[in-house]
């Protein structure tokens, strides 16, 4: 391995003798979490793992990605299974496992693209330019969150006890190594959004992501293009109840292209 | 099996052998789509064989359905697997076979509910009653949305070649022969949506989903409280490209409470 960057560390995964159906990796220091490696950084080893399969064919246009269990810093193994592949599309199912212990389990859909009638309805909030905007962040001892360049336009991480009446933040956000975009830091970047209910109730409350989906709207030559500049990324919540709420969110490129639409269901504690 | 509904016909599963982990079932004529089965149906058969798997425990709160390649109108064998059972929560891994060929794959988190902190941010679009709104439906030929009560108050299905600016349909909507919601008929409902490419379009053309998401905001005995009144279900699409399109859609009681919000992405071929 080559590059030096901690995101490919991070996703850098071994082949386990052959046919190629399982891989070994191991969590990185430089994206923990509070407790184990940031949801982001497994969405993504789970998108590489199927990504570099032989078989693998067509990008990646939805994912979902359900955090079963702790992962443990330290070695884990992932089995990435074609369950079916289409003329035009390909399923995965993949199971993050340490020990005899399942962490994660995922499912991915790469397809082809087509030319096609073509419309975004939804569009991208007001936001000043990123250079126009001060660089935050989340707290110190979140190292994932350094591997990021912030800059939040609405809704930063509360104050304590200064809750606010809308769940909604919106960031401009980059990788601070200038590591360029690709699927598997498309899929981590989804996960950037510390917890919704944070913000409304004006601080911490143990919470985590239950079940990650995204939707990838742009095909590979588009994501390449938009090299590692930021993208704007908004998140709200649509209802909060007895234990958990649910996120919607939405990544634009700087010109007001829809990147990604991103949904989670996440446990929270009071 | 007494029940005489149409739904619990279609849901019906069959234990093969032991350990429990197998099911087998049939699609029925009711619930049958222009090509196989309504998406619904399938996802929530998918539902239901795993809360009936004599070690579920706790209500559905997020579920997932990858439709892989068609169900052909026949028997179909499901295989349900408790991936990991903790103490608030279980996940699930699924798997819809017809002989060799794997037709879906479905995951699901089973989890417990507690009080906590609540607040519904997103609020039901402004509809008449039901009983002030005619009774529509989709074309004589797809079988399965007969089993619906359906009263549009926006987005109903457009006449051929008008189309509309606004991917959004609301409609009102309950099981027509008044069987109570359970888990396994809300998520059948939140693929209710005639695509949203017909709409924008108006018309025709193939289309399909491909992955769709739902996560459930209230317990069984809210659901049981629901009864077979109407729910209020609107969706609408974000961006349509290159041959997919995501909705995101949000179903409401009569009183106004988010029951579900469901997501999914489409192929669509025009």
């Amino acid at each position: 391995m080559t590059a030096a960057h901690p995101f490919d560390h991070a996703v850098h995964l071994d082949p386990v003798g052959d046919p190629a159906d399982t891989v070994r990796g191991h969590t990185h220091p430089d994206w923990a979490n509070m407790v184990g490696p940031f949801g982001g950084i497994t969405a993504a080893t789970l998108l590489q793992a199927a990504a570099t399969h032989p078989e693998a064919t067509g990008d990646p246009v939805a994912l979902t990605v359900n955090f079963a269990g702790p992962i443990t810093d330290g070695a884990f193994t992932i089995s990435r299974h074609a369950v079916r592949t289409n003329r035009s599309n390909q399923h995965w199912s993949l199971e993050l496992t340490q020990g005899d212990a399942v962490a994660t389990t995922a499912t991915a859909v790469f397809g082809a693209h087509r030319d096609t009638w073509a419309d975004t309805e939804i569009t991208a909030p007001a936001a000043p330019a990123p250079e126009q905007v001060d660089r935050g962040g989340l707290i110190d001892s979140i190292a994932w969150a350094k591997r990021y360049d912030m800059r939040f336009t609405d809704g930063a991480l509360p104050a304590d006890g200064t809750g606010s009446p809308s769940s909604v933040t919106t960031l401009w956000v980059r990788d601070s190594a200038g590591r360029p975009l690709d699927f598997p830091a498309l899929a981590a970047l989804c996960d950037v959004f510390y917890p919704r209910v944070f913000l409304r109730r004006g601080g911490f409350t143990p919470a985590s992501t239950i079940s990650l989906t995204t939707y990838f709207h742009i095909d590979a030559a588009e994501l390449a293009e938009l090299g590692s500049d930021y993208l704007l990324a908004s998140a709200h919540a649509n209802r909060f109840s007895r234990g958990y709420f649910d996120q919607s969110a939405h990544l634009w490129s700087r010109t007001g292209q829809l990147v990604a639409s991103t949904h989670q269901l996440v446990y929270f504690k009071t």
